[in-house]
């Protein structure tokens, strides 16, 4: 029997998206008579009829390739039911691209924004098996998502390198980790980088107790801190003056580490610098732990096709490769729980959550 | 309440090691009066009485080296109940500095040897906790040994490295991976860098189906082949002659690499070659998945150490960090079942295992 | 003969200092009965007195290491000869405390300012030796500084992995690259990352033929265009109104990659983005090249000790390892000449300058 | 004017061909009508009219791509003279190939081989310009070939991580660094990676002098030694028996690092142990420096044809990129001088030669 499947990828890029196309390819073209239709720049291209037939070879040699062969773009979900002033119905236009196409099913690689639109056409009707993709690994069912270690790879790198000049300089440097709601990627390579403090957005922070330690390891013979700090991580006090405050640092262009670094030095009066990897944190080559999880998870949306399961999501647990209704997992985010192994673990090792 | 407790790493060395032994000492310092004593390079050191008196200092800028501080060795455990010429007792040996430091309990980072000499020394009612160190992840009881994720880039490095020369050659390269009894790395490398051919140790090969595909790709436009093969991977007829052949090989300097490079030339006609990456597999800073492992190893170690727990080793089962009986896990190798999971993904994107 | 060297690193921190410095003291150790004093960060550990008497040890295993084992601080040129509040002669307490510790000569490693300095105490009498490092290469008189390459992989390193989410995305990514005046490292790494525009200080850009080449590739269908843009790069026309205007812009928190950026998300109306890999350039293990350069510098220190030759600063001519008169080097900077062969190169493959 | 140039990368794949490869045809392309034919797997492609018309798009993504999209092969040239049993003339077939295709000029990428055959072409008369790669950098002309460095850069990582296992067990580790009769790659790699002991081809060593160091160095606090060791490092005596002997190690499958692995072992009874990267010493994405020479020789190679200077070689001078004629170059090899700068600076820090 032969099946048409369509594939696209949303949302920011990650690595291991070529990786989990070519799993879902490779495993569907041994498995069954398999066509594939590769959906070009996310929904935008399911929306616009943008895409093209794709041949056994487009997915040969790119195991190894950072971003996406398939292109992506952000297409809010907010915007999807919403019809604009060019009259258009978003999701009607997504159906009847999918059936013009005489798809079988549809595959989105993507994070949480993805996975709402995935559902909404799941409800619709269609057949569509979402793959977990971000570096935030903040998507709700699976243990992982695929992107995230490589991530941490980068990110704990960064670190290690931020070590030289702040050891060298006896400086305080606060490095910005991304994850605007999620702390996951910098509590790992806040972990992983042997850093001082770390501070994530699920655990809001108090600027004293942070100085306290920055003062502490200045005046001890280290000298020197190294602070992890989420892009989203903030400021205990919630008063509308520090809302303020916050809008207007954000309009004088301050990150949350450019803030951090700034009230730093005002406070303790040590050299802080702030250090912003930014998207280097989501390109490249993904790592080997990322390419496996990727191939798998790209390998058992072949079998959920062959299979015909749809309207789920595929997701680690454990060490089982296994999926979850895309209704469950749609819309839910996976923040760091505060009293998750790895903090109490980091706390154990005399790292401050600056709470 | 002061306690004494005594590190020691037997065995291999392996990326980690540092990281779990500052993990162990970080957090014991911070949880209670803790004094450290490093034994010298393994059980010999516990043996012969080689030790030095650590202090907080020498656990700080080790998180990202390799090999380990404490030195290693390798004292087989089947050597530990002999009594050689010198007619020591070594198990006694061992107890006499476990008593005359007057420690409080003994932290045995190591493998599988290393944990059935640490159930010895539990037996014998010292206190100790193990903790599973090894590139190959064939301890049981854990989901992963720490060592086995840096390993895992390493060798996924090498195979993306000869990806380059197979192809501009049209060659077949077949790399040996670390693995004498375990294929986990084999496995894990092989799907991370795109290999055709991946043989473990679990799945005995038969040559010629090896050499079908090897020819299939050689005379389709790929031209080339990459083989994973496993130290310890062996061909699939156990007849006496191909025993007899096996050590001939061996004694003439061939690898399960080198005799299927050779075996593969003769039979197919293809240029093809070995490549031993060997030690360097176990080398060099650890991953920042490993450094993360280890640090949560060494933590945990501690917290039991706060609890009055021994007699265990610490392990990672999902995403708990936790522990089992030494008992339980002493002399229990953890193979790669042959319906594994990876297994099944593997070959659903058409890598052979020559079975 | 016993000589007693002291030995200091000034200005901004750079991958082989570690390297340097054990190159020096290895050769002295070997070639004849040598002192070595460690000054601690930079100049100000000389007019301070802070130092400490090193011994063989402790330059062992630090060939790897990033940053500096003596620390460094920034203490500028302009401010030594500078009187303050304190009435303090920093040039006087300088020869004081080289006086006091019966210096046979002092080392210097550094940039432009260390090396003005390093002149300075040179005309007041004092033997120094200097080893010119720094990742901008803006030394004159030796071909290269060491520092300068381990940042070139870097920066292209980050180079590579915004490929992928430009690639991805169809986005204008303008890559910031260290170098306020000199533009070595973008022209260097811009060419080794594949850029299609570079920026550099040297050569002031028109945001209209920029934009042009965003707009073209825009169209195309590459869509996508990456600039390697140094901190330093500057706009074509410099009439006052602009000058306010690059005023106000760095006051509103931008830097020439975000300004950039800026210009050019109006002017084409495609997605830009600014990425700023900061400090992560200037830290970490030093590469192999740099490594080796870092040792040959060193070496030749010792060795002009061993000669008797001072008042000089180590250089690289071609293959040579040489030296030139720190009078002929101090204060003057080695820009990218516009007619550089690179640039020359880099134009024949359609680079653009933004000229 | 249209061009049509024919390409062809020749002997061992090396880093940097893409690049180089890359680098003339952008260059061509913007300076000239150019047309290019792709000739397959070196000369063989060559004899046997085996090419391909190229099209600009192909050489777009290959900057950073390890060995060569063209294919190579080894076609010696002792051979090309040599009329087979297939009664073929290999040069007159070449010559057959070129006119058919009517080249107005080859580009032959490959080292000293490759070089010889090059020139034997420009004397039948083509327009032929050579392109130096080779790990080995042991071409005639030029300071560097491109791929030298990006082979250091491994080689010195895989030196650092067998650092690691040599320091924590104690114990003399050889590692095998590729290069038959030239030590550069073993001379760069060993001083940048730290080794205690380098041999290289052109300095025979004293095996007693060797084990002198690791006995020296057992006995110390280091306990560790590292030799890096060249493919083809020799031992001093030269007498008929040692002679033998060498023949009779290579049949029993021992390279040079493992025969001294033996010899030490057993003269000195420390464990000993020899590590082979191999290939992957030729594999993978050319470093920073490499994509800049590969491309800087690319780019000059079609000035060349721009300017009709033919029967030369590209090469790297001081900082100079220019040429040299095929005639002076070819079959001339590059050897380590005894006396050369780095092998006292080596020396100098105590690195021994075994000499």
């Amino acid at each position: 029997m032969r099946r048409r499947i369509g594939i696209l990828t949303s949302g920011g890029d990650c690595p291991g998206l070529n990786a989990a196309i070519r799993g879902v390819a490779r495993a569907a073209y041994e498995m069954f008579d398999a066509e594939i239709v590769g959906i070009h720049d996310g929904y935008r291209g399911l929306i616009e009829g943008d895409y093209s037939e794709m041949t056994r070879s487009q997915f040969s040699g790119i195991l190894t390739l950072g971003g996406t062969i398939l292109g992506t773009s952000r297409t809010p979900f907010r915007n999807m039911r919403v019809i604009g002033d060019d009259n258009v119905d978003k999701v009607a236009m997504m159906k009847k691209t999918y059936k013009g196409l005489q798809l079988d099913c549809l595959i989105t690689l993507g994070g949480n924004g993805t996975h709402k639109t995935a559902n909404l056409l799941a409800q619709e009707g269609l057949n569509v098996i979402g793959l977990p993709k971000t570096i935030d690994n903040d998507l709700y069912g699976t243990d992982f998502t695929f992107g995230f270690h490589t991530a941490n790879d980068i990110a704990t790198d960064v670190i290690d390198r931020i070590h030289s000049t702040a050891a060298s300089h006896g400086r305080c440097m606060c490095i910005e980790i991304m994850g605007n709601k999620a702390g996951w990627l910098t509590l790992y390579s806040g972990v992983a980088g042997g850093a001082d403090v770390i501070l994530i957005p699920e655990i809001p922070y108090d600027i004293d107790k942070v100085a306290e330690v920055v003062k502490r390891r200045a005046e001890s013979n280290k000298g020197f801190t190294i602070i992890a700090v989420a892009e989203g991580a903030m400021d205990k006090d919630e008063s509308k003056l520090k809302k303020k405050e916050r809008e207007a640092r954000r309009a004088a262009g301050f990150s949350s580490s450019a803030y951090l670094a700034k009230q730093l030095q005002e406070k303790v009066g040590v050299e802080a610098r702030s250090v912003v990897p930014g998207h280097i944190q989501r390109g490249g080559t993904p790592s080997a732990y990322d390419r496996v999880l990727s191939t798998e998870f790209g390998v058992h949306a072949a079998e959920l096709i062959r299979d015909g399961v749809f309207g789920v999501t595929v997701a680690l647990k454990g060490n089982e490769i296994t999926h979850n209704p895309l209704s469950e997992v749609a819309g839910v985010a996976k923040l760091v729980p505060p009293d998750h192994q790895m903090i109490t673990t980091a706390r154990d090792i005399g790292i401050s959550f600056g709470d």
